[in-house]
């Protein structure tokens, strides 16, 4: 029913191995944005590119774009692919599993055109460790990564001299837009958390991009001896915030969907015996539909200022970010809950609670995301793993995926 | 009604003030055990002391003790002192306030005898800052004070070293030990807390020194991804830590005199994004009577571990001290108690949360405390203060205990 073939799942496996060896610290897999590994990534997936009679070239995003024209010159473009960027010792398969599935999905086409081109990206950044903003690579496609470019790393290097010391040049970033034809970008990407392995499914098909706020609060109290100041004359710091990170756990879990996290607590002085002074949290909320985030937050945020109040603590409470849910595109959807069906696998939807590139180019065209099952739910972690019958899976539906579009005629706008 | 004379307030308030110099950094005040500073104090105490026509010496644990005999050659010892040591940056009371008042109150007798002796004490010890271990000063007058001079300070130094570098043997420390008849301790600290300010009064009456207990709590759940991992599939261990606190907190207010402090709180990896796989935090456990201690203790780390639990995360608690309560004497308390009333001052019982050299000398002699308002209830700090009328009723107070003992005749054991 499917037209992948047994030899792509180890084809598909052995790629993501080698590509972990093109790091910057040996016996870890670190690859930041326009680090000298990029190059070899790069030069590796172009050879296979190449093999499969693909085009190919690195934009001036130093995003990697290879392609498979479809079958008439006017044909729109279906974009295929992930980012090339890690974390600081990271897995082998978070994003480049999406984009090496990409070359495996043409690989499967067995030389056979589609009514729409495909187009295999592979993002120079989206985790943003190195410049502390995300999805650059994306953002270019969209012709909005500019204001990035005097962003500066640790060492005090600008985005602009990167992509110069990487062979580049800023000023052509605008080249890097999209101005074709884009049919939609789909992303096949490892869940990164525990849902389908809790489930037992292999796959999962993405309805929304989790929106987000993040938030630091600021618990500020009196700081006093441990065993001179009775309880009710402590104005304990820690006290309020702990509360605080019961009453997000609480919320979260009565509100279908919502996960609140207290990830950073601080607290000072900091030893055993002296009652905290400041107590300084962060607060994580997420959810797929804004509505329900935007009715959490304020409650949430009331509650640390009561808990604040009642201890004769001030609060003060700095947004760090705030990111709209993203829906992915219905129909984009419903041809990979058929593709699933067709290849007898469960498709259950599932929920991105981390952002992806399929967020930034939802912008401008139907996205969609497919979920590979992560064993333990493991990310960002170098025990981080695919299983290879999920890769299959991911395979078959993938495929299935383009040949339902075909069908379709590779309409425009779907 | 009191002996006391107006002038002896602004003497012991200039004393402190004096004293204050005496410090290892100029511009704040940090006397740690055996430092320099430690023998400028001396000389000036000693001058006073000479003035007053009492012997002093500095025994072999580098206590400062100078005596004013008492009318006949075999009448039993009062004690009277503090601590000359301070913490880090401290205050110019902590210690160095119920020294100096020893000093007043032999002065504020005018040349009379009482039918005991008075041998102030400036102990070279108690903060337990530069050993890590407290009490040094007062131990060594129980003869136990030796299994410390093996300790050796940050720079390396054993206390053994250290008494020579100071131009003290410590060979001779035995000889520090009291050996003749002890009528009893008495010791004015600053309270180092709120109570006495909360109530309006200038001073209390230590009822007992509290029992402690201290334990570090290390909950260890799976740190995992904020956005992808559902409420009901995490372990996230700060949020079993707050639990905690927060029970810590509500069994504490509801248990009248017990003290609970969480002051510590480590989390790991510490990200606003990532579930905390690791929270560590301490506590701190008071109250004046051990059994109220002793029920509360494991009721709070039974519901560690139950919090722990329901989230599939492990604790492991570290016992760091325990503590027995304190009972100050009966009969000094309660010639304290008539004493304030004799000079028309209210006399409040107080629980001392801290620990005291009256503490360790409370097993061999009576011992009480009387405690002086900390205004703001600070304490370990620099603008840690008194209020110059306090020190009049505190020299009130304490000139008419020593009448009152010396009406009932000094009688050993009391």
């Amino acid at each position: 029913m499917t037209r992948t073939h047994p030899h792509l799942t180890q084809t598909v496996l052995d790629a993501c191995h080698t590509l972990a060896e093109f790091t910057t610290t040996p016996g870890s897999i670190t690859r930041l944005f326009l680090t000298p590994p990029m190059h070899d990534v790069h030069a590796y997936l172009t050879d296979w590119a190449q093999r499969l009679g693909m085009t190919s070239h690195v934009d001036a995003a130093g995003n990697l774009r290879c392609r498979w024209e479809g079958s008439a010159p006017e044909a729109p473009t279906l974009y295929l692919g992930s980012h090339l960027d890690t974390v600081p010792n990271a897995g082998a398969y978070d994003g480049i599993l999406g984009v090496v599935l990409g070359f495996a999905l043409v690989e499967a086409l067995g030389g056979q055109r589609l009514p729409f081109a495909l187009e295999v990206l592979g993002f120079s950044e989206e985790e943003g460790v190195r410049y502390g903003a995300s999805f650059f690579g994306s953002l270019a496609l969209l012709g909005t990564a500019g204001p990035m470019l005097d962003l500066r790393d640790a060492g005090g290097q600008t985005v602009r001299e990167a992509l110069t010391a990487f062979g580049l040049d800023a000023q052509a970033l605008p080249s890097a837009e999209i101005t074709g034809e884009a049919l939609g970008y789909f992303e096949i990407h490892i869940e990164q958390g525990p849902v389908l392995e809790a489930a037992g499914q292999s796959v999962g098909i993405v309805e929304a991009i989790a929106g987000q706020n993040r938030f630091d609060l600021t618990f500020t109290g009196r700081a006093s001896h441990a065993g001179t100041t009775p309880m009710l004359l402590r104005r304990d710091a820690l006290a309020a915030a702990a509360r605080f990170v019961v009453a997000a756990e609480d919320l979260a879990r009565s509100t279908p969907g919502l996960v609140a996290t207290v990830g950073m607590m601080d607290v000072k002085p900091g030893a055993g015996n002296v009652i905290p002074g400041e107590a300084r949290c962060s607060l994580d909320l997420r959810h797929a539909r804004d509505e329900v985030r935007l009715a959490a937050l304020p409650e949430l945020l009331a509650s640390a200022e009561g808990f604040a109040s009642e201890r004769g603590v001030t609060l003060t409470v700095t947004p760090k970010m705030e990111v709209q849910a993203t829906p992915m595109h219905p129909q984009f959807r419903a041809l990979l809950h058929q593709a699933a069906a067709d290849a007898g696998l469960p498709h259950p939807d599932l929920v991105s609670g981390a952002g992806h590139d399929a967020m930034v180019l939802a912008a401008r065209m139907p996205a969609a995301m497919l979920f590979v099952r992560s064993p333990g739910g493991l990310s960002h972690h170098p025990d981080e793993a695919v299983l290879a019958e999920d890769v299959t899976d991911a395979l078959a539906v993938g495929s299935r995926f383009l040949q339902l579009l075909a069908a379709e005629g590779g309409r425009h706008g779907l």
